[in-house]
Formats: C-alpha cells, sequence, structure tokens
C-alpha cells in the first residue's frame, strides 16, 4: 500500500497543510505538531513524493536546456558548464536539441511547459513573434545565451560578437591581408552571423576596402558543408591570402579543404576560427581563434536562473563577458598585433 | 482558484477513477458518463496536469540518460540518436553527465529515480554491486549501452569490442608492422579498456609476438592527456611503426603529438583510432578506424527501452551491432587486407 500525505496527516491529528508544511519548510509550525508529524513520518517510512511535492510547490526541479546541436562541441561545452551548476543546486537537466528548427524549437518549448520544468535555458538562431508570445505567456523564468532581447523580460549572456570579429579581421588587415574572405553564417543569426558578419565588413571599410560579394562564403555550422562550400570557393578565387572562419568547425572545414587542394596552411593562406573549441587546439595546425568563455558562460547562465526560479531578484543580468584573441600555428605570427 | 480533478468528479457526478479512465483513456467508460464528463472538462476549461497524471500513473515522459561525458563526440552522436527517438515518442530526455565519477553515477541515479523518470539508458565504465542494488531494487527499465550484465535484468546495445580491436591490429600486422603500440583506457572498464586491450594482445600473439609492457601506453579518453602521454612514449619508444589507439580522440592527440616531435603520420608511423566520430574524417591526415554505429546505437537503445516502458515483452534485448573498419589518410594503405 502506498503510503500518502492523507495517511500521515490524519494518524499526526493534524492538517495535510501541516504536513506539507513541516515536509517542505515552507512555513512556521509548532514545535509540538513538528515532532509528531516527523514521528509518524518516520514509523511509516513515508518518503515525501517529489512529483506530488512539485504539484503543491508548483517546482519539479527540472530545467529546461533547448540548444540547436548537441553534436556542435561548442554546445558541448556549453552544456558541461550548464550541467555543472545545475547539479550542484540538485537540480536536472531536460535537454532538447532543436537542429537549427523553429517547428522543434516551438514543439520543445510547448513540452517543456507541459513537463513542469523551473526554468529553460534557451538558445535559438532568431527570435521570432511566436518566441516573444510564447515566453510572455509561459511566465517562467528564461536566461538567453548568445542572443539578447531587449523586449522581453529574460536574462542573457553573452559576448560582443560585433567587435570580436572586427578585431580579429583587423589582425589579418594589419599584418598586410588585404585579400581577407569570410566564411559566414546565415545573417539571419543575428550574433553569430549577423553581427560577426558586419564586424568583418567594418573592418575592412575601416581599411579603405569596400564589400567584394565574391570573398563572402555561406555556411552553416557543419564541417562537411563548409568543406565543400571552401573547395568550391577555391576553384574560383584562389588569389585569397586570408579566411575569416566565424566558427571553428568551418575553420576545420575550410583547412582540410585548403589541404585537399594543395594549399599549404598558414602559409600560402592563413585562417582563423571563433570559438575556441578543445579541437581548436588539436587540430593540425592548431588554429587561431576568438576564445569565448564557453563553460563559463554555460555556468553564468545557470546560476543567473536558478537565482530566478527561487524568485531572486537578480542585478546585471544581461551580461556580455569578455573574449580573447588567441594566435595558434593556422596564422603565421603568434603575436596579436596591436593589442 | 485551481480546477482539480475532484471538481470535475463532483460536477459531473462521478468518481475520481471515472474521470482519470475519461482523461487517460485506460479502461472503458459508458458512454453516458464519457460525455459528462468530457462536458465537465470543456465547461470548466480543465487542463490535466501531467504531474498529476504522472502521479496517478506513475508516468512522466521523462527518460534518464547517465552519459560520462556531453564533450566527448562519441556520446554527443549517441544522445543525438536517442533524442531522435524520444521525441518522436513524445518523451523528454533528463541528460546527467558523470564525468566517469562513480559517486556522480550513483547521485544521478537516485536523482532520476527521485524524479520519477519512466527508464533510463545508462552507460558506465564498470558496473558494481550498487549499481546491482540500484537495478534490482528500482524495477525501472533500464538499457545499457556498451556494456553487457548478463545477471541485470536489462536489455543492451554492444559491438564486438574484443574482435574489432583484433581486426585493426592484424590489418597492421599483414602489412608487416611488428612493433604496434596500443594506447588504452584503464582496464576497469570492461569494454574499451579490457576487451580492446585484449583483442589487441592475442592479435600480436596470433602473430608470435608476446605482449611487451613497454609499447602498452595507458590514457583517458582525454585528447590532451593522451597527447602527453605520446610525447612522452615517443622519447623512450622512437622505434614504433604503428599505433592503435583505442578510441579518435585518443588517435587526435597521438597524431598531433607525433607531429610535434616532427614524425610524420602515416608515412613514419601509422595511427588507427577507434568510434568513427565525424572528426575522423576531417581531421589532418584523415583518420583510419573502427567505425561504431553510434547514432544507431542510441536510436535502438531507446526504441528498445521506450518498448519496455510501454509494458512490452521485447524479445532480442541484447544486442551486438556491426562494425566496420574505415580506412583512411593516417594509414598508407586505402584496403583493408583480408577482408
Amino acid at each position: 500500500m502506498k503510503i500518502t500525505i492523507d495517511e500521515v496527516a490524519r494518524r499526526a491529528g493534524v492538517s495535510k497543510a501541516t504536513v506539507s508544511r513541516v515536509m517542505n519548510d515552507s512555513k512556521p509550525v509548532k514545535q509540538e505538531k513538528y515532532d509528531r508529524v516527523m514521528q509518524v513520518i518516520e514509523e511509516l517510512g513515508f518518503i515525501p513524493n517529489p512529483v506530488a511535492r512539485g504539484l503543491a510547490h508548483q517546482k519539479t526541479g527540472l530545467v529546461g536546456v533547448v540548444i540547436p546541436d548537441i553534436t556542435n562541441p561548442f554546445f558541448a561545452e556549453l552544456v558541461k558548464g550548464i550541467e555543472e551548476v545545475v547539479r550542484d543546486k540538485n537540480y536536472n537537466m531536460v535537454l532538447c536539441n532543436t537542429f537549427h528548427n523553429f517547428e522543434k524549437e516551438m514543439s520543445y518549448l510547448k513540452m517543456l511547459r507541459e513537463k513542469y520544468v523551473d526554468g529553460i535555458i534557451f538558445m535559438t538562431a532568431k527570435v521570432t513573434h511566436e518566441h516573444r508570445e510564447f515566453f510572455r505567456s509561459s511566465q517562467l523564468p528564461v536566461t538567453f545565451i548568445n542572443r539578447k532581447c531587449e523586449d522581453l523580460n529574460v536574462s542573457s549572456i553573452d559576448i560582443d560578437n560585433y567587435q570580436a570579429a572586427h578585431d580579429i579581421t583587423t589582425f589579418f588587415l594589419k599584418r598586410g591581408h588585404r585579400r581577407v574572405a569570410i566564411i559566414r553564417a546565415p545573417l539571419t543569426d543575428k550574433t553569430s552571423g549577423y553581427e560577426r558578419f558586419h564586424g568583418y565588413r567594418d573592418a575592412m571599410q575601416a581599411y579603405g576596402i569596400e564589400l567584394n560579394a565574391s570573398l563572402v562564403m555561406r555556411s552553416n555550422f557543419k564541417i562537411e558543408n563548409t568543406y565543400r562550400t571552401v573547395r568550391r570557393f577555391l576553384r574560383e578565387e584562389p588569389a585569397v591570402t586570408a579566411i575569416f572562419a566565424t566558427s571553428d568547425l568551418m575553420a576545420i572545414g575550410a583547412i582540410k579543404a585548403l589541404q585537399d587542394e594543395g594549399i599549404q596552411v598558414p602559409h600560402q593562406v592563413e585562417v582563423a576560427g571563433f570559438d575556441d573549441i578543445p579541437m581548436a587546439s588539436y587540430y593540425h595546425p592548431s588554429i587561431t581563434t576568438v576564445r569565448q568563455p564557453i563553460t563559463e558562460m554555460g555556468r553564468t547562465a545557470t546560476k543567473i536562473l536558478i537565482r530566478e526560479i527561487n524568485g531572486e531578484k537578480v542585478k546585471n543580468r544581461n551580461l556580455i563577458l569578455p573574449y580573447q584573441l588567441i594566435c595558434r600555428e593556422s596564422t603565421l605570427t603568434s603575436k596579436v598585433s596591436g593589442e
């Protein structure tokens, strides 16, 4: 027979509300009543049922995490950071991969709400009207990573993607490169696509170089897609001397494509990436990149979210974390000039 | 005011059990009662609460997934396969990373039980007495990946790790290599450690070569640790001509170490890995390896688990899936002789 909270209340001669208060330490209970309830709980071997507790509290101890693709090391490192904090705070993480599909995003958000998660960490390429409607009506605490959204009441963590892309393009330009190609993500992706591309464009313009469409490669964040794109590109634009790939996975696809076309990296073409995933250090050649504090972003986002779940008022809930340029073998110099 | 199932029952003039049957389609209900309940549900705008439903049913629609480390691409690909099926069946995945820590494993298992997951997909290096006790007492459906456990009532998915390691070692031996080194995982890890090492040892012995401890490198599954191990090794054993790394991440660490010591891969030393993670194709050089059907293993494990959650009797619940040797640039031949 399953022991219920009613049974505990009956035997202790108190109300259900009192048992609930004792179990959850939610409100003060007279010492005498407290002891009686605890005694009955022990006698019956009653284990409070957290699903039932969830009902009373409207808390499940679950945090929803919605990311595009766990097989992308950027997100894996991020999830690692999220996990560290979630675990430390005795939460569990419900992980959802949207594979960059908007319908999946919305259906996952709805599923998470139905599973009564206490809060959501959300990453998307684009915040749409439907997202806004959902977050406004759901009333759940939400933290965005890599996305700002001034018109929504959500916390957020990001770096300055525009400035970082500007810096790494300038790094090439200062060292004499003029034909600097970019591999960009879709511009609908506001930070990784739009902002990084505009940082590149403006850095080139600051050196008097107008945007040259033939130096702009478009790809997604997949190695294999970037590899094919760069091989096609190289047959038409062999005169390029530097490539700024807007993610490290794209940089890996680019270097592999260059090598398979018999072009030496960095001696004939220099390549830089973005993110600093662990493989950036161990690729051959190792990859010059913009280091995002990925695991730290996951940790910080989760700390803010859990504080908001607990009803705390969090100041500085929209953070821009610092990035860093890291020079490695895929560019010829190990110094960032002017930094 | 929150509408409860009691309120619905009272207004429809039926028992709570009847309301529950209507809501869950669990048992037949007379048409007249059914209609009355549905009418009240509509009038009240009653949305069945899935947490409450979970209480009645003992089902939460959550599957626990316990893996060592999501930043290892093997596990990321596996989780991708799990996700595909979980989503398709309207479940959600609670993801737990143990970072190869036994205490974390046990504490996560207990947390998952407390969060009332409907089943668990479990990966561990070693099935201990505590694991056995937990799985025997919890009565939850459980599927192991990469681990057999004949004495427990669990389903499992694996490949023949011993034979795959034997094959890849023989591939080196048939082509004239005699000083074949191995980078092995801890032997406490029964499949990836013990079985792969024994496949190597027995393949060497079949060629009359006794186990040479100085050709055995010990590492974990981390690139950086393997990189350091191989650099140390090369200063003492420069005469090695082939290295069998028992995972692709280890192979990447080994190739990077060889290159940093000025040793050409594959011309001076050949290297093979294990797993066939996506990076194995895109590393430079691309890596000869044993292809495990990783995503498929995740999908199949989840399908079996969900059938068992639904109370189905699953035949063939302990599967050994096929593997394949894939030759790439890290070995000089593109053919597997004798295959």
